[in-house]
């Protein structure tokens, strides 16, 4: 390891500047001091002195035997390519949410299969200007923490210009990019919470983490180790509750102090949120940021499903029905009465519930975002969007733990959306080798919107066709006998308005066997049922993604958790069915032994759901 | 984000069988338990239970809708590629520490400059050995927090066999891939120490870093803020010292309890050490070894300049001199008297010195690696190596920050060095389209050691030549009257054993403006002299490497730190010989007036060197 000295020779980049208001006065409120938020260990990192190192690193033609940088041409790589989709690689679907769905629903629709385009990263750029210079000669050498500066600056400005185009403060926010968004929220807890030591620490001191009460896992594993207390909020079919018994001004007002401090941070996702699928309104985001403003919380947004929105789940789709009391809730439909005072630019992202940060007047919200979805997960590359003085604390955190993300994806998502920009090295993403741009970056997202929109509704009608077991039978009196036809409900779910999960509420309650046996003990069977032979479909337990044990014990085992995203269409499809066959079979079982059958055979083998629910 | 569920299907490789000696019984004593030294947070960390799920994801034709890992076709990149280097790019030079420098020491030689392969990362590989498939199906996927399988695969027999084939301890060590060696200390850090706040802690929870009296800063700013004692340790030109005044044992010994907790870890670079160059010999290893043993002490070994080692470096080099004391102590010339148990099967890597890892026999070393210097820094990858129960624990702090390094990483350099194995996809960076193998990777380092030894060659030479300011004059006796030669030493310095800086020592005693004004002022002067039109050459200051302000106040000033990789091989023949004008000038300048007036001018602007050294 050597200081990284370069990390620091770029300009910074003034936020004010970036920022002013096109009337050139920014009369929006300051965001407030979060600073008495800050954990110790944030607190105690003093600003990097080495950046007044910079000017001397700028004299011209001076030697420099102060930095430890290997030298370019010792790299192995001599430049770094790629074959990569051409943003127009597969067909959007309308965006309006009134709109019934165009698309077919039996196949990812490709635009333009063929058409690929050839991205070159060369060794060297003959660009003068660092904000767009592109090669291996920059990418790879020890860098920014903010991120790689063509990249920093697209992506920067793209969050402050397309994606919030209306955050409420004065100067807007700062972005610096992370090793994904497990890696945002990792250092965001850091940058947020003083861990918590039961062995030394009085109670007063523990902090909190608030959640929705089935949510993302890895989150909750972050945080616990650290001390804190997981503090689970009610949901709906929307996502975390205001108000209301359980809702978050409930959870707050009641604290109950001798558990620990009141919490100060929320982790949420908002759209199509996991596993509950969920997307959150803007009234909603509105009634919870009051509550956060009363209470001076701070909320984590974790929004890798953000661009996954589906107008066509709405209840206004003829495919199905929902509960005219939902269609007033969503957020595509609020949205239609919602004008933002300014537009994206693109009627794509103008279509999507806004995040947080567009009603963040005071500066109180964190935002990650991934290229996880977007790209793909390996990328591990995401970014932090929040106000700039606790962005330049996660920066800190950032020069003394990952420095930056890796140079390679860097520069090759870079070249691809950004290009070469007038230079006679390099090819981007586009058809003239030139980079995608915004306009093709926007393009991909909507297109990629599609092909999980339309795997969504593959799911969603299968599970919608299936969700009665339909019973007919005869029923006689004294004086006649006639046909009849029950149905029983399996299960319920709404559509997601976003993300890549449906989640499947169970109604064991009608099973022959509920009250021969316990709710887990059923529900432990049917999900090792559906993984025999016959089925042969994975899905995910509830209990697994329930932050407590006692919301696990409550509820988790009424709710499973499919996902239409990690095979293709056909294999939606038959995995749907397979999901249906193996329920309605299972409500046909009536003798206990055949149930517990399925169970103990897991369990002896030590490998079954119980272990798994074991100690989230 | 979503559970990286995938994160878990790898079969888990059980270190025991893997390091079986090949006798069939491994007769090495057990590491020892560190489990007292981990942090709360670390002992708080459940093992991920979801690894349970494994068996049931590997049902053959099960279909998943369980996991939430989007589609490979979903992905916009459809290859990776790169030109890459053949392993054969640049001249070896000699291992053996007695012989004299072959090389030329004018340029970077090429064996064969043109020479450069094609790598190629196909979207999906027909290789069903998941251990050794290398595609983008599976690396641009959410992956395995050890690191991607093939590349760990790869990396973890190569640190076994090849690296350290002699760990002495039962079962040898685990390891897993870093986002570079910064990310790697930080989640050291995170394992093995707590937090201290002194607002609410007492002083005896306060925990303490051992460091080198001179040392990489970085480490420094990634420990203080947890509110550790940052404790420095006397160096000498090897490294570390175990026994006398201010060594190791003297530290610990007399440890004042009212600081705080004895330290129970060390932070050591000690091949090529950042920023004095010095090389640990084998002896003082196992010296440090006993000290830490006798105090329980962990020693975090950071080796990024372990492949720089440079027998021409040695005192048996006819160009320059050295003490015949230092040659007795060079681990290099240790080296020809240590028979190792068994080879690495390279004569190179048997040449270098070996890690603390060698002599680990109780298991309390954690070494840090990283491709930053022998691929580049902007890979952000490396790996750790240490006791297998420690990387456990790490690798659950990995699971939820991290979680693993890009998939462009790991990928490409996957494939440059492993090949695509008996596939018709994929590319290796080798001649015939396989991957450099061991071989290939062992041979690409020799000649990167090659490269940077004919720059230390470079640089030291002209420091030595120009290390004195010979004046001449003439002395009058009342008789006669004569010609001398007056040779005022400027600076000393030890010709680096390894790593990239030269750590020159200013004898500021002689010059002529020594007691009339302060060493710090007279260091600051010729800092800023050097940085002039005349000079233009940027060093170090050694004061930015000192981890206290004792040790900053009390001989920082003394010393600057010369890189002689951050350029081309010319160019630091060019900045080596402004350097030594700057100083010789500098040396002759007798009025005071001069010396402020270079001083102030920086002081007035704000930007000075006194400014960089406020608060490192």
């Amino acid at each position: 390891m050597l200081p990284s000295l370069s990390s620091h020779i770029s300009p910074s980049i003034s936020p004010a500047t970036a920022m002013e208001t096109s009337t050139g006065i920014d009369k929006r409120p300051e965001p407030i001091d979060l600073s008495q938020h800050y954990s110790k260990t944030t607190k105690n990192r003093a600003a990097s002195n080495i950046k007044q190192f910079y000017k001397y690193f700028t004299i011209p033609g001076i030697g420099n035997l102060a930095g430890g940088m290997p030298y370019v041409n010792n790299f192995p790589f001599d430049t770094l390519e790629a074959d990569a989709a051409l943003p127009q690689r597969f067909t959007p679907t309308p965006n309006r949410p009134v709109d019934p769905p165009t698309a077919p629903t039996s196949a990812t629709k490709l635009s333009d299969p063929i058409s690929s385009s050839r991205v070159v990263v060369p060794k060297l750029s003959d660009n003068d200007d660092i904000l767009r210079k592109i090669d291996l000669k920059t990418a790879l050498q020890y860098g920014t923490a903010q991120g790689y500066l063509p990249l920093y600056t697209f992506i920067r400005q793209f969050t402050i210009e397309n994606l919030h185009p209306n955050i409420p403060y004065k100067g807007g926010p700062e972005i610096i990019l992370t090793c994904g968004s497990t890696d945002g929220f990792s250092k965001t807890l850091e940058a947020l919470t003083n861990t918590w030591n039961e062995d030394r620490d009085e109670i007063g001191y523990k902090e909190g983490l608030l959640v929705e009460e089935f949510c993302y896992i890895n989150a909750i594993q972050a945080a616990r180790p650290r001390g804190l207390n997981i503090v689970p909020v009610a949901l709906d079919d929307e996502g975390m509750k205001a108000h209301g018994k359980g809702g978050l001004f409930d959870v707050l007002k009641n604290w109950d102090k001798s558990r620990g401090k009141r919490p100060h941070l929320i982790y949420t996702v908002t759209v199509g949120h996991n596993p509950t699928g969920g997307t959150l309104s803007i009234q909603r985001r509105k009634d919870i940021y009051a509550v956060c403003v009363m209470f001076d919380v701070i909320i984590v947004e974790d929004d890798p499903y953000w661009y996954l929105q589906y107008p066509s789940a709405n209840p206004s789709n003829p495919n199905r029905t929902l509960s005219q009391k939902h269609q007033t809730q969503t957020g595509l439909s609020d949205q239609a009465t919602c004008t933002p005072q300014k537009s994206s630019g693109y009627p794509f992202l103008d279509s999507l519930v806004p995040s947080y940060l567009s009603v963040d007047y005071q500066g109180r919200v964190v935002r990650l975002d991934t290229f996880s979805k977007t790209v793909a997960p390996g990328c591990r590359l995401g970014w932090i969007t929040t106000q700039p003085n606790l962005c330049e604390r996660i920066l800190r955190i950032t020069e003394t733990s990952t420095q930056q993300p890796s140079g390679f994806v860097q520069s090759m998502i870079a070249e691809m959306i950004i290009g070469p920009h007038d230079s006679t090295h390099g090819r981007g993403g586009g058809e003239n080798a030139g980079g995608w741009q915004v306009d093709g970056w926007v393009r991909w997202l909507e297109g990629l919107r599609g092909n999980y929109e339309r795997q969504m509704q593959t799911m969603c009608s299968i599970l919608e066709d299936g969700k009665e077991l339909v019973k007919s039978g005869t029923v006689r009196s004294l004086d006649d006998e006639w046909s009849v036809v029950d149905k029983v409900p399996l299960y319920d779910f709404v559509w997601p308005l976003g993300g890549m999960f449906v989640w499947v509420h169970m109604n064991f309650e009608t099973h022959p066997l509920w009250k021969k046996t316990t709710p887990d003990k059923l529900a432990m069977a049917l999900w090792e049922y559906l993984t025999t032979r016959k089925y042969l479909v994975l899905v995910m337990p509830g209990k697994i993604l329930a932050p407590t044990d006692e919301i696990r014990a409550a509820k988790g085992w009424a709710f499973f958790r499919l996902c239409f995203v990690a095979v293709d269409e056909p294999e939606v499809a038959k995995s749907t069915r397979r999901f249906v066959a193996g329920v309605q079979d299972f409500w046909r079982k009536k003798r206990l032994d055949d149930i517990e059958e399925i169970s103990s055979q897991a369990i002896e083998a030590g490998e079954g759901m119980a272990d798994l629910m074991g100690g989230c």
